[in-house]
């Protein structure tokens, strides 16, 4: 099943729309990316130029692309139908051309639903509302829902992301010592992880994922006090003993990704930190055992946060449990305490409770699991256990 | 002058966005990543989560970011107050909160400019519009025009990434060769030039721009016959002899980047090459003769489009003549028919006119200029004349 999501089921998910997005539509304009991608295959670089894809009813999909992207749509994107605009600004707005095509398919006056009331504001683009033309609905949520639920395919690839991201962090773990530059490790345990995935996958293989291209394994400048940033970027660190650190890792498989996090310490780690890992490896069994199908999101959450407070660790908490995720880096649902949504099987989530300790470090695991019928699969597969993310240090 | 932008420079920005936005608004709320690092240097992975910065009329700025940002905020940003809501969707709506801080600031009811009238759907983000509390004025092209006048300071990082990017480029020419792959060539051509740029400019030295990290030169799969796509995404192809390659080549510098893009054969090219070559350097040179003080975007690419006509080329022609760039990859104004702007001193600009030859390739040479009070300054240098951009091929 390593290959890319076959037409047909594309093709399938574009009918099926309408039973999240809602039957009275007559049709759905989408705009963002990623649901071009999901629903047409169409992989671009999205910029200032509107991209839009147009669902009919029926589940005709229709491209709607500047002229730079003509031939690239038809080629590799699945759509009954690919027409494009000259050029962004151009001599008349590209959304009025769109509103001729929603015309001319009896889309207008609506409704339709969107993702967005008009092409979002990207890289110095500006332009009418959607909704000067034709009546529209915002369906993201709903679309999202749909999104949430992965099909064996997806599940194929996420598994299979899942893999090399483990590969790419045992070397970025193994290349990991004093002196040494974050960028460094990164770049090496990146470029020979990607290398073995694309030798194994073959030279038809692609990523096609917007945040992961190849398998990566990262720090993002989360090294020694700086970890506890929970978002932290690259600060081209040194390695140092005694550094606590926390990694990222993910591999882009024919669209879908995964995602691994370890808290690794350089040297071992002193009774504090030990104390605070022992905590977070708590609080990630604890989510897992309130994942499960029938669940509520916000019970995960809730239980998470009560171990907090019953454990005076409160002040070193910062975000929730986690969330979804697949073609997106970060999908809908999410393990908050505010999400309304219910667990189904087919839901593929992050469980990464995370403790932060400004002075000392950051404390984070992630792992990716999978919503059963009976209750919670690991997809990501790494030690968790303190000693064996200890990285020793060789006396000179 | 190769630092990181002044922090009196951010804040002179920030009082002086009134001057371009309106002198009537009470404020400004800003949702995108772009205009928050422009205004307060805060760099950050913008996620579902919103961050928003607000700008008072007295060019006060409050960083309003979840709570897992605010640490990084507050040590990495440069804003008089950091306030943080607990998280995305939270118990209660990010966006409540923000009303709030708002109402509090004395910016309701309003009128404030805003960027998008409420944060932007971003994976898996929903939310309401921000004007169901104030009332709001987009302000995005008037924020892009102060954005598009660089500083001297500005001016010498883009420089900066130019010589970087220059020298990126002549690695990916000098390591392309028959059999090796597009990824190959340029994981090495990109880990080089970033490794020699990290020890020229030292261990302080940052990025800090979300699209270039380090410094990068690019095929993006614009080998062979696919280079007749202008927006194509890496294939992952192997070179071969007579290769028609389209290349990509930049480095970001303390937020800022610059475009460097060239026309490159793998052995002799064959006469129908050369002409279409030759005449995308003529469209290169006419554009280039139409830039200046006082001109308008529109003249340039009327120029280029009426050489096309005349030349019977427009069948090959696929987008404008450029872009602004700086701190985003594309910025506007845009070097296009329907563009109003007139050009102005301290603009960059990328000057890219393309020809696009389906079944053979494309032909495209991307330079980075600097409008001045004269007239016109290359950023980038690089040989463009066609013998300096063959690439030998040994004979076994």
């Amino acid at each position: 099943m390593i290959g890319p999501i076959p037409p047909s089921e594309r093709a399938q998910r574009a009918r099926q729309a309408f039973e999240f997005a809602g039957p009275d539509l007559r049709g759905l304009v989408l705009f963002d990316d990623q649901f071009i991608q999901y629903y047409s295959g169409f992989v671009f670089i999205p910029t200032e130029r509107p991209v839009a894809l147009i669902i009919t009813r029926e589940g005709q999909r229709v491209l709607f692309v500047p002229r730079l992207e003509h031939e690239h749509a038809r080629e590799t994107g699945q759509a009954e139908e690919v027409c494009s605009y000259p050029e962004f600004p151009g001599e008349r707005h590209p959304l009025q051309l769109l509103h001729e095509h929603l015309q001319r398919l009896g889309l207008a006056p609506g409704p339709v639903g969107v993702d967005h009331d008009g092409y979002p504001p990207v890289m110095g683009y500006s332009g009418p509302a959607l909704s000067e033309g034709v009546s529209v609905r915002r369906v993201s949520t709903a679309l999202d829902h749909q999104m949430a639920l992965k099909s064996p395919h997806e599940l194929s690839l996420i598994r299979e992301s899942a893999r090399w991201a483990a590969h790419a962090h045992r070397l970025l773990q193994r290349y990991t010592r004093p002196g040494l530059t974050e960028g460094e490790v990164e770049a090496r345990a990146t470029r020979e992880a990607t290398q073995a995935m694309q030798a194994a996958l073959g030279p038809g293989f692609r990523s096609h994922n917007r945040w992961i291209n190849g398998a990566v394994a990262l720090y993002r400048g989360q090294i020694g006090p700086n970890s506890a940033l929970p978002h932290a970027i690259n600060i081209n660190a040194a390695f140092q003993p005694g550094d606590n650190l926390v990694t990222g890792a993910s591999a882009g498989v024919w669209g879908y990704l995964s995602e691994l996090e370890r808290t690794m310490f350089l040297g071992e780690p002193t009774p504090e930190q030990r104390r605070y890992f022992q905590h977070m490896l708590a609080l990630q069994d604890l989510a897992l055992e309130h994942l499960g199908p029938g669940r509520t999101c916000a019970g995960v959450d809730r239980a998470v946060r009560a171990y907090c407070e019953r454990e005076d660790l409160t002040e070193h908490w910062r975000h929730h449990v986690g969330h979804s995720l697949g073609q997106r880096i970060h999908e809908s649902p999410f393990l908050d305490i505010g999400e309304t949504a219910v667990l189904e099987p087919g839901m593929v989530l992050s469980v990464e409770p995370g403790l932060y300790v400004p002075g000392l470090g950051g404390f984070r695991h992630s792992d990716t699991v999978l919503i059963t019928a009976q209750g919670v699969e690991w997809l990501t597969n790494y030690p968790r256990a303190l000693d064996a993310l200890v990285i020793p240090i060789e006396e000179a």
